[in-house]
């Protein structure tokens, strides 16, 4: 069976909204092991809908779609999906009672055009709106079948999982399991290279690598009766996969490395605390992302590195000598925000992130990450791409992504 | 001359990455005046793309692509394109000397496979990409145009900016020009019923308004034959939007909060310290985002509550006192943050983020700010939405976004 996404909304044809339903309706129908070869956006446009609609029928079995179920005049999605399949509508009592006891809930006043919503094409399963006023249909008919989801992502979501999800998941045999493996410090292109046969000779599992802003995640899929029978079939590989790439991996299915961090910190009982220049605030940021970081997070300061040295950290009077990015700052910083804030782990970033503070000796990119626990005492120096137009936000972003990795190490340690 | 979007990407198709590149194009499409009635995803499938590009020309006169024009087998957008308008693929010398010169500066070496991104098709225009490898391309043909860019939104948005809009602009001989008010603290809904007659009794200007993380734009836009007569155009209306809405008005065409509070601090020549809790490192974060902001930003903390004032700021002995989101803890902490690091403004923010903190007198979404400066000592507290399943990271944004909008005011004071 395959599917294709159908977005109807002005919104998304003006760039007034980014389509994260097309997103999120692709990886849900990834993992239901549905193929979908195409997405498409239109406007709230009866024609060009129509013929939009008729074209992804020409090439899909499913056809998924998204907006155009509100209760204005230019919301003509579900007439033109009824038309198509040669129904009437008809109005969905239950549905009825549910937009009355929504806005009894809300506590306003139904208008007269929200009775639109409760009718349906005559067969549809209804879906109902927990959320939001749109109820959402399938409606199967000439061996199609068409899926109508709510525009706004929160509605669109619930619905998704509540209603969509059992629906689709009825219609298949077999279920697709993922797991995904995130690797940190070697390149997307690289490791494709060196997996491309390794790759090319499985495909139950299947190993598809992805980059993701200077990290690779490797995705292994696998397809059984149930998901016991998929995981023995995947675990083998990402048994092997693991290995072979231990000092890249950072984690399964963990997500990003601020999680990872926070997950290994709290696992092992520990706590941190970070002192960052040249990542901008990104560090702290990105720790305290995780829901229920500040249990392990206690404190960062994020300053140029002259005034969180002198003034911040009590480390040297201000201006007593000229800024340097070096290992020894770093490791300096580390030791006192570990002291300052009685932490497990001191973690310390000093850089150069910008064109105007490079010298020769300390050029733009250079950052400098220091670590400090009572079982590890480490400083590394890396050299970040200081030559793109964007260079300044690349050193912050990747500069945090090197220091949140070496704290990892530590936090295991 | 109306246009579509066609981003090329298996990543897109399965939801690994959400279609930021399509909404950007489209707005910038808008605000060319060029109509744009479809956007299509397909994936890195040669016969896919060509029937896909087909159906795209029946219907319009130019095509923007996104994507596959990467150095491996499967990126064949180009070649499929080329093919489609009957051209072959020619060297490039200028992008191969640009593809080495790139690899030399990075310090790689170039691969085999790179070489293939330096040819074209004969009589295009090409894009140089001076934050990646790929270059693209405008080509005109049979009365059709495509312009194809690359997949990576940063590669993407630098080209479009550099090479595509001015390419798009030379197709017209009108020019538009926008301007964009930012308001803060007004929803965008009611600015819009509001507005909604004033919006339609102006058509040249156009007014719009646009909803974003809590903020609203009014993007005003005038069609003329030059820069001038739009700018002469807009003008009265900029005015009389302005003063209608001064209070919330943080500035125009100042791009979001962080940069209007650097640029008025630097403006006034003042500076900035921060120790924000419950916004989890966003204030810090936001104010480095803008480049050179080192100049004015003297240090942010960040941390929970308890650390921050014993630990960090030596307020209070660790653990002495419950913790207390109070707009009296917060200027503690503002006027303290203010005298540890000499900064002008001292801005603090004191809340509850995680529902696991939240009591009866301190509810979740509860954040106190204050603000100290030798011209203005001012408190508030913001009930920030504390019902959603999100509701952990709107309270850190929007707070975040009421602590800048806080600092802003002190900085024009």
């Amino acid at each position: 069976m395959n599917a294709e996404i159908l977005c109807v909304g002005t919104e998304l044809l003006l760039g007034d909204t980014v389509n994260t339903n097309a997103a999120f309706i692709a990886r849900e129908l990834a993992a239901c092991g549905i193929g979908c070869y195409y997405q498409t956006v239109v406007g709230d446009n009866p024609e060009r809908l129509k013929s939009t609609l008729e074209h992804a029928f020409s090439r899909a079995d499913m056809v998924i779609t998204t907006g155009g179920l509100g209760p204005t005049y230019d919301d003509l999605t579900k007439e033109t999906v009824a038309a198509y399949f040669g129904r009437e509508m008809v109005l969905h009592e239950e549905s009825l009672e549910q937009l009355k006891a929504f806005f009894n809930r809300v506590g306003r006043p139904m208008a007269e055009n929200n009775i639109k919503q409760a009718y349906m094409p005559r067969g549809a399963t209804v879906f109902p709106n927990d959320r939001g006023t749109a109820p959402g249909l399938a409606l199967e008919g000439n061996g199609k079948i068409v899926i109508m989801l709510p525009g706004p992502p929160r509605e669109m979501h619930a619905m998704f999982e509540n209603s969509a999800l059992p629906y689709l998941r009825s219609l298949s045999n077999t279920t697709l399991v993922s797991h995904n493996i995130h690797l940190f410090g070697i390149g997307e292109s690289a490791l494709e290279n060196e997996l491309r046969e390794y790759m090319q000779a499985h495909s139950n599992p299947t190993i598809a690598p992805y980059a993701k802003e200077g990290e690779v995640l490797l995705r292994v899929t696998a397809s059984a009766p149930d998901k016991a029978a998929a995981d023995a079939l995947i675990r083998p590989v990402l048994d092997e996969l693991c290995a072979r790439y231990e000092q890249f991996v950072y984690g399964v299915d963990v997500g990003n490395l601020g999680n990872a961090l926070v997950f290994a910190l709290r696992e092992n009982g520990r706590t941190i605390a970070v002192v960052e220049n040249a990542t901008g605030g990104y560090v702290s940021k990105r720790i305290c992302d995780v829901p229920g970081s500040s249990d392990v997070f206690l404190g960062g300061i994020c300053a140029p590195l002259d005034a969180a040295r002198a003034r911040l950290l009590g480390l040297a009077p201000a201006g007593a000598e000229r800024i340097v990015a070096s290992e020894e700052c770093a490791m300096a910083m580390a030791v006192k925000i570990r002291e300052i804030t009685g932490a497990d782990i001191g973690l310390a970033v000093a850089g150069i992130a910008e064109a105007a503070d490079a010298t020769e000796v300390y050029p733009q990119g250079q950052v400098c990450i220091a670590v400090s626990s009572d079982k590890l005492e480490r400083t590394v120096t890396r050299q970040l791409a200081g030559k793109y137009a964007d260079a300044r936000e690349i050193i912050r972003y990747r500069g945090s992504s090197h220091a949140l990795h070496q704290a990892l190490k530590a936090a295991k340690a």
